[in-house]
């Protein structure tokens, strides 16, 4: 059974979008997972088709009404559905690589898009909704947020990536930066490749690059090292 | 002058996508931003149109060219272009609502997708790209990165969100994660909103938000507390 991926979205016309380009679209075509966008429009009730209302309380904005959400989460999910249930939010929990190695393990994910101000908490208890934020800044919703999702975790999906794109040495993938790449010509603009990546000795360029990743994470990420 | 976007990019199809969609489109449309993508390949020399090389002292993958990037860079962004050069890399600083804030309030941006393994580090400087971390996990490339990056940014830019949908109360803008929202109907599924949301108390109301941002906050992400 490959990854099967549900997204309820207002603009299920984005989709796979860029997820259809590349080595990512490559494995949708090939059938090595697969991705339906759903309307969620289809599941209003009224002749306007609203989904949405104002927020309880007051406030700006409009909030996605739970009735609504949870027909389209019933539709695309039933209750014995063993996959997990996310909804792209800046009040999540961070999105990591050791979350996204998970999911890339798992039989697939639904994934809410959020639209507006939010969507009703109460939706979010009944149907187990777990919010992920792919970082600390405000979308206009939560499409893109759901590519960045898919992206990362299909590229892990055995088959996606060609055998020479190893994920070993990435950023993360040993709690390090990577270290800095180089590659021909010689001399750029009077800047030379460093000598010892040309001088043949593995040892010596290994010790190197480990200096260069931990150096880098000490700079720009030393949270990275606490960890 | 509006927000002026460049995007250095393999998949120039791909823009503006999603960026074409919802008020961030309406607003490209109505030339409150401009987003221009301009494809790598056009600028290599060779019959191949070879864009990328092995890593100097090997590893896997291929890194992007250091002398075809900077004859991209230099045909979209001129040596006096007042605009920030960034890079998408899972190596960069992590992208923040006080950087997109900043970012909105400039000129614009060039933006570089990486893609591979990823590029020359002689160009970085040569050319003063920053790197932009979305996030902390691995893509197949930039190109989505950078629709976040713009989207969040191109919702800051006057007149792109309508008056009704205010930044204020977001999360991120205080420090804290927005409190929990409800809307219509008043009971969904035998939960009911909770009920000082619907007392008319003013006051009451801002309270309780605040105490649910708060306890949010602790619970998912204590580390925004401590900043």
């Amino acid at each position: 059974m490959s990854f099967r991926a549900d997204v309820i979205t207002l603009f299920p016309e984005l989709f796979p979008g860029p997820l259809g380009a590349s080595v990512i679209g490559r494995g949708l075509a090939d059938g090595l997972w697969s991705l339906q966008a759903t309307h969620l429009r289809e599941f209003a009730t009224d002749r306007h088709r609203t989904v949405d209302d104002t927020p309880s309380g007051g406030g700006a904005g409009m909030v996605l009404k739970p009735d609504i959400l949870a027909s389209a989460i019933d539709a695309v999910s039933p209750a014995d559905d063993p996959r997990p249930r996310l909804l792209m939010s800046p009040r999540g929990v961070p999105l990591t690589q050791a979350r996204v190695r998970e999911l890339a393990a798992g039989p697939g994910a639904v994934i809410v898009c959020g639209r507006f101000e939010g969507v009703d908490q109460r939706v979010m208890e009944a149907r187990g909704l777990e919010e992920v934020s792919i970082g600390d800044y405000v979308l206009a919703g939560g499409e893109v947020a759901a590519m960045v999702l898919l992206e990362a975790v299909v590229r892990l999906i055995p088959g996606v990536l060609g055998a020479a794109e190893s994920h070993a040495e990435e950023s993360f993938e040993n709690g390090l930066l990577e270290y800095p790449q180089y590659t021909r010509p010689q001399v750029f603009e009077g800047r030379e490749i460093p000598a010892v990546l040309t001088s043949g000795d593995h040892g010596r360029i290994e010790k190197w690059r480990r200096e260069q990743a931990e150096s880098l994470t000490r700079a720009r990420r030393p949270d990275l090292l606490k960890e």
